[in-house]
C-alpha cells in the first residue's frame, strides 16, 4: 500500500505540520538570509513518518489538534535536526536527494543548524501546554545522543553482539518512534494503559525500520534511497546485515579486513555483493518483521476498527519500504 | 570583591548543583563508560555565574529550591552544552585549562555531547514543573544558535557595525543571562514588573560581561582565563576592540590584513600588541561599565536590600574580573 493512502486520515493535518514548517522558515526571510536559506534546503520533503505517528496515535481517544498539531511537528523537526547532526558527524554528501547542509554550508553551519532546530522543536513541544509530553521529548534526545554516541564510540570495532546492536537502534531510532505514538496517546487523553500500547507500538516498529533501513543500505539503490549505498559499513558501524556477515564468513570476510585496515572502497563492494547474494537479507527481514508482528500484536487490546488498521498498514508498508 | 563572597547567600544551593552534576556524572558509570569519562572532564570547574544568577534573582520573592535548583542546574548544563559546541566548531584545543572534548574524543563525540547535555538541561528545566520556564529555556538555545548563527556567517567579514556586534552578543551570551535572572524571578513568584527588571538586569549584565570576555582575549593572560589569547580574532570574529582598532587605523592594519590574507600569526600578534598600547581598552571597559550602570539601574524599583546589593556586587565583579 502505498503511503499517501496510509496517511489518508490525517492528510489534511499532515499538510499543516508542513504549511508550519513553511511558516518558520519564512520568518527568517528578511532577518536572517542565509538562515532562512538553510532552513529552505532542509525543511523539505522525507516520509513525515514520525508526525503521521503522532497523529494516527491521537486518533482513538480525544482528537486535539491544537495539542497533536505542535507535536507532531515538533517529531519531524527533531528527526531533522538529528540527520543534520548526524550527516556533519559522517561527513556525508547527500542525504534526500539533495547535497547536505555540512557539505554545502560546512560543518560548524551544520551544528549550529540542528542546535537552532532542536530549540524549535522544543517550542512546539512546549506550544501543546502538557509538561509529560516535555519531558517525554527531552528525554528522547537524550537518548537519540546516548544512542548516536554508543555508535560512534561502538565504530569499527569487531566485538559487536546483536544485543548492542538492538540497544543501538533503540536509543538512534525506537526512542522517537515511541516518542511519536506516546506523545500522540498523551496529548489526546488516552488511558494508561492505551498510552502504553501504543508507546510499545511506536518503539517496535522503530526497530523494525531500522532494521529495513540497515537492510537497504545494502540492498537498496541510490534512486530510491536518495543516497549513497554501503554508507554505514563504510562509517565503520555494524548493522544486523554486516554482523550477519561476520557469523557465516568467519574467516575470509571483507567486514572484518575492513575494520582491521579501514581499507573502504573495495571491501565495502565486497560485503553488498556477499550479502546481496546470500540469506542473509531474508534473515534481516524475517528479524523486521517480527518486529513489526510485535508491534501489531501491541495494538491487540485496543478496538478492531479502521483506526488500529491503518496502524498494521503502515507497520506493513515499514517492512515492504524501498527507500 | 571576590566572587565566592558574592555568592555566599546561595553557597549552599550552588553545592547542590554541583551535587546534581556529580549525580549525572554517576549516573553513566556503569551503564556507558565512555560517556561517564566525558561527563566527568566537562562538568567541573567554571564560574557557575548563570546558576548563581538563577538563585540572586530567585531570592527577592519566595525562595523556592525545589523549583530553582533544578533551573540552576539546567542554566549552566546549557551554558556547557553550547561551549562544548563552540569548541569543536572552532576546532579548540584548550578551554578552562584543560583539553577540550573535541580535543580528546574528536569533533563528532564533541557534538553528540553537546546535544545530550542540551537534553539534560532540557530535563531539569521541565523538572521546575513550570510552561512557562520551559518556553523561555527553548526560546533561549534558538536565540543562542542564532547568534552563534551569525557569528559564523560574518567570520572574516570586514563590514560589520557596532549593532551587529551587539545584537550578535546579545543572542550569544546575553539571552543565557536573562534567562537565568528572568527563570530565577518566574519561579519565585515574582510580580510581573520585577520578573521584566530581572530579565533586564541578567540582559545588561551579559552585554557587558561579553564585552569584558571579549576585552580579556586581547589583554588577559593565558594562566588566568584558561584558554589561548586572541582566539575570536583568529578565528575571523570581529569584537569589540578589533573593531575600534579597524577604526583608529583605517590604513596599514592587522585586522584588514588578517581578514583578507587568512594570516593568522603575525597579525593577530600584531593586533594584540596594538590594542595592549592603545586607549581601545579603556574605551571598551566604558562600554562595559555603561553596561553594568545600566543592569544596576534596572534594580533601581527593587528594595535596597542586601539581596540587590548582592547583584550590584556581581556586576562590579563582572567589569573587574581578570578570567
Amino acid at each position: 500500500m502505498k503511503l499517501s493512502t496510509i496517511y489518508e486520515p490525517v492528510q489534511k493535518e499532515l499538510a499543516e505540520v508542513e504549511n508550519q514548517f513553511r511558516l518558520l522558515v519564512e520568518s527568517e526571510r528578511t532577518t536572517f538570509p542565509d538562515l532562512y536559506k538553510m532552513l529552505s534546503h532542509i525543511l523539505i520533503g522525507g516520509k513525515v513518518i514520525r508526525p503521521a505517528l503522532t497523529l494516527l496515535a491521537g486518533r482513538f481517544y480525544n482528537y486535539d489538534t491544537t495539542k497533536l498539531l505542535p507535536m507532531a511537528t515538533a517529531s519531524e523537526l527533531l528527526h531533522i535536526a538529528t540527520l543534520v547532526h548526524d550527516d556533519a558527524i559522517d561527513k556525508s554528501d547527500v542525504r534526500r536527494w539533495r547535497q547536505t547542509i555540512n557539505k554545502i554550508w560546512g560543518e560548524d553551519k551544520a551544528i549550529l543548524l540542528g542546535d537552532f532546530l532542536f530549540a524549535k522543536a522544543g517550542e512546539f513541544t512546549t506550544a501543546t501546554g502538557n509538561l509529560r509530553a516535555v519531558m517525554l521529548f527531552t528525554q528522547t534526545l537524550a537518548t537519540i545522543s546516548q544512542g548516536e554516541l554508543r555508535q560512534s564510540f561502538d565504530a569499527f570495532n569487531l566485538e559487536q553482539t546483536r544485543k548492542d546492536y538492538i540497544q543501538r537502534i533503540s536509543g538512534k531510532t525506537a526512542a522517537l518512534f515511541s516518542m511519536a505514538t506516546e506523545t500522540g496517546a498523551i496529548l489526546s487523553q488516552a488511558p494508561e494503559e492505551s498510552v502504553k500500547i501504543l508507546k510499545e507500538y511506536g518503539y517496535n516498529l522503530g526497530i523494525a525500520f531500522q532494521i529495513v533501513d540497515d537492510i537497504l543500505d545494502f540492498i537498496g539503490s541510490e534512486e530510491e534511497m536518495g543516497k549513497p549505498i554501503g554508507s554505514d559499513l563504510g562509517q565503520g558501524t555494524l548493522t544486523l546485515p554486516s554482523m550477519l556477515l561476520l557469523e557465516h564468513r568467519p574467516e575470509d570476510n571483507p567486514v572484518k579486513r575492513l575494520f582491521q585496515k579501514r581499507d573502504k572502497q573495495e571491501n565495502v563492494k565486497q560485503a553488498i555483493e556477499l550479502i546481496r547474494n546470500s540469506p542473509i537479507v531474508q534473515k534481516c527481514y524475517t528479524a523486521a518483521s517480527d518486529y513489526c508482528a510485535k508491534a501489531c500484536r501491541n495494538l491487540d487490546p485496543l478496538p478492531n476498527d479502521s483506526k488500529r488498521q491503518t496502524l498494521v498498514e503502515l507497520a506493513n508498508y515499514v517492512v515492504n519500504r524501498k527507500g
